[in-house]
């Protein structure tokens, strides 16, 4: 999005090799054209694309596949850590402090899904909601289909920005805390379902309100967790 | 944040040097320890740790200077495109989503500033106003400094999630509208002062209707700018 007109060589290569994948259209796993034929495109050292596309692969733009060649990276340059969270410590506070601001946007993503999500969104919120209900019934680890059912609800409120935010927001920190056998992920599959359910019948209000609940829920178990 | 236990013999030097920083507790504009002591200390070659230098100057976590060593960035690890923005497209669209979450958002971040704030945050808030204003008065470029404006506000809010997040949200984007010129630069001369008094005097109420009668002139600005 952002263009650098200054910066050391590299990275000005960098700017231009991303160019050239949006020209060509190039979707997550198709191929780079290798590093020899870019430094002629170029007219820049095979040392300096080769320098370019590490510092492209650092961004989680391009991966480069021993022996194979280089590729459109799957994460689709979404970074290692979004927030720049490395070097914060992790403790109750911050864990509060997460799950705060989801309450300040989940309720209102919720609600806007209700309004918005297409019948494939729907029925792809209700698939996820079983599956992470059945996680949960048989003790499974679960953390990770949970997040993808909140990502799922912010893809359907047709927010470009809001979809690149959830899944940042609740992956770039892991609670630490295994609910697994707390009493609580019966709320937790209560909540869910509730939520799916409200988005599906379009009651706006209903998905809103369902999801202050289930993040209500969160928060009250990290404060007894951390004793806050 | 996240350890990475698997990954290259490079990315796992990455995390190593990360922990050094950490544990030495070096800040921003710090000196790391030069290539040779860093390759003894973690039993690499100095080629590996070159490597695992220059992924972490692509994450912004070091900064390397030309012939004066290698330090700690004082971008703290934020990655240049946060919100993976890098292949999408820019219109109008975007632009609207954009502003429709900070409306998700910052109302209630100015509410919660207006609630915690420290004096010395009021005063930078306050200050930052005055800055913005002058700049607007003068015809000048202002969305930097209107930026920090809106950065200073979710640093009061108490919330290192929040704080993290509003300047990603506002500098992932930027609208490319000049409203150097347009009549809504007075209402943002109004809207500003309103948000920061009624922070200054605990008012949180008025910070939170303030700053959603701002955004609101912003997403107005937007749907004339680009007729949707």
């Amino acid at each position: 999005m952002k263009k650098t007109m200054g910066g050391s060589l590299s990275e000005r290569v960098a700017e231009q090799i991303i160019n050239i994948i949006k020209e060509k259209g190039l979707k997550p796993g198709e191929r780079l054209v290798n590093e020899y034929e870019l430094a002629n495109q170029l007219g820049v050292s095979r040392s300096t694309v080769r320098e370019s596309i590490k510092s492209l692969e650092s961004r989680n733009i391009l991966e480069i596949r021993q022996g194979a060649g280089t590729f459109v990276s799957d994460k689709q340059g979404i970074p290692v850590d979004p927030l720049g969270l490395t070097f914060e410590e992790w403790d109750g506070k911050l864990a509060l402090d997460l799950i705060e601001a989801r309450l300040m946007l989940e309720p209102q993503i919720a609600e806007a899904a209700a309004i918005k999500a297409t019948s494939e969104q729907i029925n792809k919120i209700m698939d996820q909601c079983l599956k992470v209900e059945s996680l949960i019934n048989t003790n499974q680890e679960y953390r990770e289909e949970d997040m993808k059912f909140h990502a799922y609800i912010a893809e359907a409120s047709g927010n470009k920005i809001i979809e690149k935010l959830i899944p940042i927001i609740n992956s770039s920190v892991s609670t630490n805390i295994d609910a697994t056998h707390n009493e609580l992920v019966k709320h937790t599959v209560k909540n869910h379902r509730e939520i799916a359910e409200a988005i599906k019948r379009r009651d706006y209000i209903g998905a809103r309100t369902a999801m202050v609940e289930h993040l209500h829920d969160n928060r009250m178990l990290i404060i007894l967790n951390y004793n806050l």
